[in-house]
């Protein structure tokens, strides 16, 4: 499939003469033939003041419009064919059935915020009527809607390169919220970005939507981040990716003259939770699906479980043990960029070097695999490095002495995307303690299930206290993820066809 | 009535050793007997940790008990009978009949939280229900409900020392949430913070929340807020009041290591659109309304109308003539404070001396008074000074050439709270036109009314972009403030009985 490069300027395809970059097959370690180019200054803020320009037409548009917009950005993906999951599968080495289901959630996403636009309540209209008899003074009538907050930036994530990335969540809520979207194309697949990026301009013009609704510039040093979120036009964030990255933007954006919101989520260890009597009577069976959540992807998911905890006992030590069997025996497919594959390697050697680590699973020369250590409640306790993510197929076994230790850890621990429990009925006094604690500290909460995917849905939290997020108040999936990008506005003696 | 000063720190009266201060008496210029102490950071500490402590048992506490707890602090309020507005009226020189209308304000909002705990819909549960049959994969059950996110920091205004300040919208929504408060009291009205915070212990005592549910500090420094906003303990702060005292709050907030959100509501000019046809059918009646709404309360309100635009003609001109006849002949109460005075002052003087500013009404010599300048759309556009709030009695009447020279005002003008528009139907064309642009710079939008008098009420949004407030996603009056304290969680595949 051929791929011609160029930044999104709208409906402008531009030819840029930014420094060059090339995207790495990480199967083969060499460069992919296509060049692309990094977004000049003027460029970015060409767009930006573009995106800015379509804003009132566009925040006009009926949620009927904007819902048959996402409808079309959906048949466009479907129409790239499998050709895209070619393209997709050399820029990320992510196997071509894994990309066929990504597509499908991808699709799915948008056709459920088209959905939501139709139903009428999204906007959640809140209205007191008027009381013109009321005493001392008559009450005028006051109705609450949500309106649109302005021009989103937004950056994707590596490891979706379809449903956390161009036509992704972030931009499928912003889109239906009625803000034009700048898109940050990610380096490690530009070609992708490049083809699922003009899918969407190609539906707005086809479903009449103002020029400059959506833009993609292109880009791999930091400055085009930068520019994008100091803009005083940019309104919002939002970000997938890691802490470093999430945390550089969320920085930038409060110390605006106007500050914004950033939504950047930024993934986390996940506790799990595994109480003794369901590790007795989950046994093998349960090891080894725990060993499938934490290789699905090569561990490459924001909710992979990359910490467990047991209670100190022979059940306990045989289920890690059973767990490092199964995890052993998997065969992983190469990590998606060599950055990611090299922060795998250091952060198993750092935690090695934690006091009181120890490996399960023998660690083999060059190969990425999937690796288990273990360590003590107590260790974990007086050292919070422990808590750090290693991207990757990897765990944390931690042993808990006492239900109480347990409980410190969930405590103790720093904000989650999620926390998990795996409890029989005779385990659930403590499972309801290890619930109140968890609720503190997550944005999902999962109970004998795994973290691992993220349902598209409306109860959906994919969000949590810092530092799993920058902003707990808000969830990235599922459709209350919308209001990210809207702010209440309160309507006071408004006649009734101002409205229309 | 006696006052006996003490931190409250919990169901502690502590007597502290802090700098000593007093209250000044606005109308005599005198210190007022009752001394106070500073808070120690000792105190302080001790007040986060057990608030902290208390957060457990509080965010487990049934709706129906915090409601009663809302309710108790109302009866508790009436129960200080006049003396209590004898105590605010020397520490603020506001009427008595004012007082007593505030005071019904605040026990009517605390009653509307109570009322919403009990409806049961205020955690926005949402449910999508198990689908264990679906294919390729089960769906498991997904419920999302809201959460409370920990111990709050408030400080109230010192313009509305029931409403605003101890038992105010703040302290009722973040209780109602679930959430422990600390709240810094105003150094200018100590002793109704003393009276009003007691209402609250032993509201609290009375109904068997837990220690630390409730406590107030008192000082004068900027170190107390600061040691409140950056302790690890504090999860989100609510503030009204001053832009320099919100933005700073919200500094150090997003400083931390863990940023926290900052509820920061820090007033604006409130601009209010006069159209043609409204101005000619309105005449002197409509001047005098909102001669009345400028000097309302001194003009001490954040959203008093301190920008005010017309068509330039004849009319308008005659309009604001009656306009500045009216507000002469209005007798206003002192100013809350000295540096509420000279800021006033100031500001008149500062705006003064703007390119292209008249003064319309005279300036005497030294008692404060109601005050207009006018100037052009034009000069406005070229000095954004003009978009500078001044507390008090004072409006700035802008003459615009055209309806362009509107539109543009209302395009390049800050964020504000509220925004009006007075309009006969002649006017309704270009009045969309400016609805239109105001929605995207307010949080409120009033028709043929004016923006002093905010109603407690769901719909209501006392809010609006930056820099009317450090987060325009949420409103700080009205039943939907609850969710600046809480945050979302989904529980997956969770027991029912789990959530008893």
């Amino acid at each position: 499939m051929e791929i011609v490069s160029s930044q999104i300027i709208g409906y402008r395809n531009a030819q840029s003469n930014g420094a060059t970059f090339h995207a790495l097959n990480p199967l083969t370690g060499m460069l992919l033939p296509t060049a692309f180019q990094e977004a000049t200054p003027t460029e970015i803020v060409e767009t930006i003041v573009l995106a800015h320009k379509s804003f009132p037409a566009y925040r006009k548009t009926t949620a009927v419009r904007r819902s048959l917009f996402l409808e079309a950005i959906a048949a466009n993906l479907e129409a790239l064919g499998d050709d895209l999951l070619q393209v997709i599968h050399e820029e990320t080495a992510l196997p071509i059935a894994r990309l066929a289901g990504e597509r499908s959630r991808t699709t799915s996403q948008l056709r459920l915020f088209a959905r939501l636009l139709l139903d009428g309540n999204w906007n959640k209209k809140i209205v007191d009527e008027a009381l013109p008899d009321r005493k001392p003074v008559a009450r005028p009538e006051i109705i609450q809607l949500q309106t649109p907050i302005g021009v989103v930036a937004i950056f994707g994530a590596s490891n979706f390169p379809l449903a956390f990335s161009v036509a992704g969540g972030d931009t499928a809520s912003a889109l239906a919220a009625g803000c034009p979207v700048v898109f940050k194309a990610h380096p490690a697949h530009p070609a992708t970005c490049q083809l699922v990026g003009r899918s969407i301009a190609k539906a707005a013009l086809d479903t009449g939507m103002p020029d400059g609704v959506f833009s993609m510039l292109h880009g791999f040093s930091h400055e085009l981040g930068g520019m994008l979120v100091t803009n005083p036009l940019i309104k919002a964030v939002a970000f997938t990716g890691s802490y470093k990255g999430g945390k550089a933007l969320y920085d930038l954006a409060v110390r605006r003259k106007e500050p914004i919101p950033v939504y950047a989520e930024m993934g986390s260890v996940n506790p799990v939770f595994f109480l003794p009597e369901a590790v007795k009577q989950g046994g093998e069976a349960l090891a080894k699906q725990f060993a499938q959540s934490v290789t699905l992807g090569s561990g490459q998911f924001c909710t992979n479980p990359g910490l467990s905890v047991f209670l100190n006992n022979r059940e306990s030590k045989l289920f890690i043990q059973k767990l490092a069997d199964a995890m052993s025996a998997t065969e992983v497919h190469p990590l998606l960029t060599k950055g990611i594959a090299e922060a795998y390697e250091t952060g198993i050697e750092r935690e090695m070097t934690l006091p009181g680590a120890t490996a399960v699973t023998k660690k083999t020369e060059t190969r990425i695999q999937p690796f288990i250590l273990s360590t003590s409640a107590k260790q974990v306790l007086q050292h919070s490095d422990y808590f750090e993510e290693v991207f990757g197929p990897s765990t944390l076994a931690v042993l808990a002495d006492d239900y109480n230790e347990m409980y410190q850890l969930a405590e103790r621990m720093p904000g989650q995307l999620t926390g998990t429990i795996h409890a029989a009925e005779n385990d659930y006094r403590e499972a309801k303690e290890l619930m109140d604690r968890l609720t503190q500290k997550v944005g999902r909460l999962v109970m004998n299930g795994f973290p691992t995917g993220v349902e598209v849905c409306h109860a959906m939290v994919h969000g949590g206290p810092f530092p799993a997020t920058t902003d707990s108040r808000v969830t990235s999936v599922g459709t209350t993820s919308i209001y990210r990008f809207t702010r209440p506005v309160c309507y006071q003696n408004i006649p009734s066809d101002f409205f229309n």
